[in-house]
């Protein structure tokens, strides 16, 4: 039996409150930091790993932190999501991105229709499009092949999927798998359409129109402007067009398009990657057999979060941590800090998936908790970030806890040896080296060259980022930030904080205003 | 008499922690709001204006906050700044980079130059050689001209220069100022400089190495990265590259590069967009004209930075607000939200200059203060980040400032109607209703659809994001975090915090370790 309770009323957060903390620096200091680096592992899918041995976190917090993950029944918290209850209790929706890449549960019917054969069904008429492309069967009506996706959409249409993307363009060339290069537009400013316009051949590109609703904004906006470019290029727009949306959206059965492929209201922008929203460009991009790799890496990463032992489940294991730091350390931030310039826009992805998700004052219910929830996610590549904001997380007056992530080889395997290391391993050194510098510091009698370390991280390790472990990264944060979800007692499925600017913005746009309002738009000239 | 005191001894500190808050949404209802927003407006330079209605600040806040500026003599230290003082004083150096755009009080005289006149010098060289390259005077061995620009630099080197090209391309490209692609490579990751390689035709590529100390491990690491793919193509790599470094770095006389361009150690990193630093990358790219627009706009700025008069100071206003926000709010981050596509990367470039200048826990005289210091500063464009981290910043549990920047026009002027605006009208309608949603909020019984408001934030508007708006905007910024260093009485200058790392990192490679360290470096199998 399911309940569903506020943090501050569960037995075990009370005790967690009352734990000794770590004192990292010390714990990590030694032989005895070396044997907490080898005990406090955790296996994930695709060869991964998770360490949160620099996490401020000891035997006797975990034991705790297990307790925590019991009486919130974290566990049965996901089953009962897998297997199609309504957990986004704002919207009245179940939650089944996790349907676009396996089956974890018993089978979903919903609107009469299995749901995992149904997005399985969409993932097989994408291929089928891919692989036609591909191949020369559909063209262009100058009989040319297409050289060029370009995704149009907003949000979790557009940051997963570009990420994804970024993730495995290099890896798709290195390995013969690269059949299109992808573009993203995005943002309504107009400079951002006419600035990829300007640089593609329109006439041998396809465009992904992505909008689940088939009425957000901006999108609908940038699919004008793009119809209003291949129209001057003398172009039939209807060839040019595939869409993304649900069966009941405005798009889904227009003959403006060259396909449709559908998604529904169980899969949540932010969690979308695995579906059609990131289907369409990455099968495009990389080919449908990438895609299904990606998918594959995903769902091994799943099955892991089903785990009802807290130990053996990284995604569990690292949203307990993640409250501990939260609500009884009191941090406010995380850090995103890949070892990988692949994964240089994976921190924007996370920034959405967990401050959207998780960004709430509300419970279940509609109650004001008394807690607070989702941190405040930002990051970039390392070593970049070295020699940028790392001074404040060194020496800051705040303490931001770190996610590293890094891997054993590169994807493209061109190096070159300076000072007896490859660029590779330098990369690493520098990771290895930053974590003990943050959890370790080094006492300086110039207290300007002091560090004091305590400053917690944990890391995902991998062997190199295939499109496997894309998809097991990814699925391990999706799944990490629904189990803080559950801890917090809030809805992680809808965001309502993003309505009124909405409708104050087409207040603006019909100068429906007055106040602050009007004089704003006075101001931007509106 | 300059005097420096930690803030926390400050009189008018003392005062500020007393002051009556303000109820911002209740401020910003009805006329009084349009009210504020008419009055509490600063003009900046190349047509900007900053708005701070919807800051947490009235009267009295602002009375105090001057009073604060005088007692902390913010516009006296800035004058011995740009008058040359030893401010940076961990380093014990002055702090010179003002004198890259414009000559602020006195000559400054250091190591027998007048140092404007050397800066003029180093730019005029580099216009020199990029009309040249221009013109076609200089090109490669086969004759042919150069196409693409390459910077090759970290942190400073790499974060400015980038922001302010991406800033600046479709402009110039609008404005037929466009002379040459530019890219970046940064990172030691390898798939870094693979990646970029790969997709540049390297016998028509130019390369900027930058490092002011010419011992930067990234950036001469992938100096031989280029180098390697130079010689492996069969070209001379010193008819490829360029240097951008100090007179006395290992860099300066080589024979290796068919330029050195100078920069010294009165310019920090992060503050170096306005020296050689940016200066070759841009001017390469957009023609030193466009570059001298951008120093023109950043030199306006500095002159408005010298008032004594908060009120008509933009940078000391905001500095001083901020450290209200900071430190008597408590609000820990700060989100940069620009309204333009083309500041996509600026977020990235106040990150490192804010984070690495004020993220310090001593004083400028090594003591350790008892207040909190520089805020975590992130941001992606809007409207992108509406459909993202927005969730959190209207409905999350934590308050965070936000720091808008819109434009009336685009750059580029392509645009299209639908439902009767254009997208530059979206845009600017959008920048204003999320204001007054933070703002003044709205009630809703259902409240998971309720808005608190009072959430804080200020606008810088201009007409178009023209080469003088962004050098306003970039000298904007850096006086700024001068100024809240100067506040919280620390060296914003120095960057002690990289050091650790960089040792550790060192030890790593060598195989000097154990403990933690080896148990990390063997998971990494270095």
């Amino acid at each position: 039996m399911i309940t569903w309770n506020n943090l501050d009323t569960i037995p075990a957060y009370q005790e967690l409150l009352k734990v000794a903390p770590v004192e990292l620096a010390e714990a990590m200091t030694g032989e005895k930091g070396a044997e907490r680096v080898r005990k406090y592992s955790v296996p994930m899918a695709a060869g991964l790993s998770c360490n949160y041995a620099a996490k401020q976190v000891d035997d006797k917090i975990l034991e705790v932190l297990a307790k925590l993950a019991e009486e919130t029944q974290l566990a049965g918290k996901f089953e009962a999501l897998y297997n199609g209850e309504v957990i986004n209790t704002g919207e009245k929706r179940m939650v089944l991105h996790h349907l676009t890449r396996g089956q974890l549960g018993e089978a979903v019917v919903a609107d009469g229709v299995d749901k995992r054969s149904f997005y399985v069904q969409q993932q097989e008429k994408i291929a089928e499009l891919a692989n036609k492309v591909h191949s020369g069967e559909i063209t262009n009506a100058a009989g040319e092949k297409f050289t060029t996706v370009v995704q149009i959409g907003i949000g979790g249409s557009d940051l997963g999927p570009r990420a994804m993307y970024l993730a495995l363009e290099n890896w798709a060339k290195v390995n013969h798998t690269f059949k299109m290069e992808a573009r993203f537009i995005s943002n309504v400013d107009p400079d951002d359409a006419a600035a990829v316009l300007n640089t593609i051949d329109v006439a041998r590109s396809l465009f992904v129109l992505v909008s689940k609703s088939g009425t957000t904004l901006e999108t609908l906006t940038n699919e004008s402007f793009v119809k209003d470019a291949l129209k001057k290029a003398g172009l039939e727009p209807s060839r040019h067009m595939i869409a993304v949306t649900s069966e009941t959206s405005p798009l889904a059965q227009s003959d403006e398009y060259l396909a449709a492929f559908f998604m529904d209201d169980y899969i949540g922008g932010r969690f979308s990657s695995t579906s059609g929203v990131g289907g369409a460009v990455l099968s495009l991009a990389f080919g449908p057999e990438v895609f299904a790799r990606f998918l594959e890496g995903a769902a091994e990463e799943d099955k892991l979060a089903r785990n009802r032992d807290m130990y053996a489940n990284p995604a569990m294991l690292d949203a307990l941590i993640g409250v501990y730091e939260r609500n009884v350390l009191g941090y406010q931030n995380t850090a995103v800090l890949p070892y990988s310039q692949a994964l240089s826009r994976f921190p924007a992805h996370l920034q959405q998936l967990d401050m959207e998700s998780n960004g709430k004052s509300v419970n279940r219910f509609g109650e004001p908790v008394d807690y607070v929830t989702g941190p405040v996610i930002f990051g970039e590549p390392g070593t970049n970030g070295q020699h940028s904001f790392y001074q404040l997380l060194h020496q800051g007056t705040d303490i931001i806890p770190l996610q590293f992530v890094g891997f054993r080889d590169s994807q493209m395997g061109t190096d070159v040896v300076i000072q007896e290391s490859t660029s590779q391993q330098k990369l690493c050194a520098n990771v290895a080296a930053q974590i003990v510098a943050f959890a370790c510091g080094k006492a300086d009698d110039n207290r300007n060259k002091n560090f004091e370390g305590g400053r917690p991280s944990s890391i995902v390790i991998g062997e190199q980022l295939t499109p496997e472990a894309l998809g097991a990264l990814l699925s391990h944060f999706e799944n990490k930030v629904m189990f803080q979800g559950f801890v917090w007692n809030i809805n992680s499925f809808d965001q309502e904080g993003v309505q009124l600017g909405k409708v104050l913005a087409k207040k603006v746009l019909a100068h429906d205003t007055d106040g602050a309002l009007k004089a704003y738009s006075d101001l931007l000239n509106i």
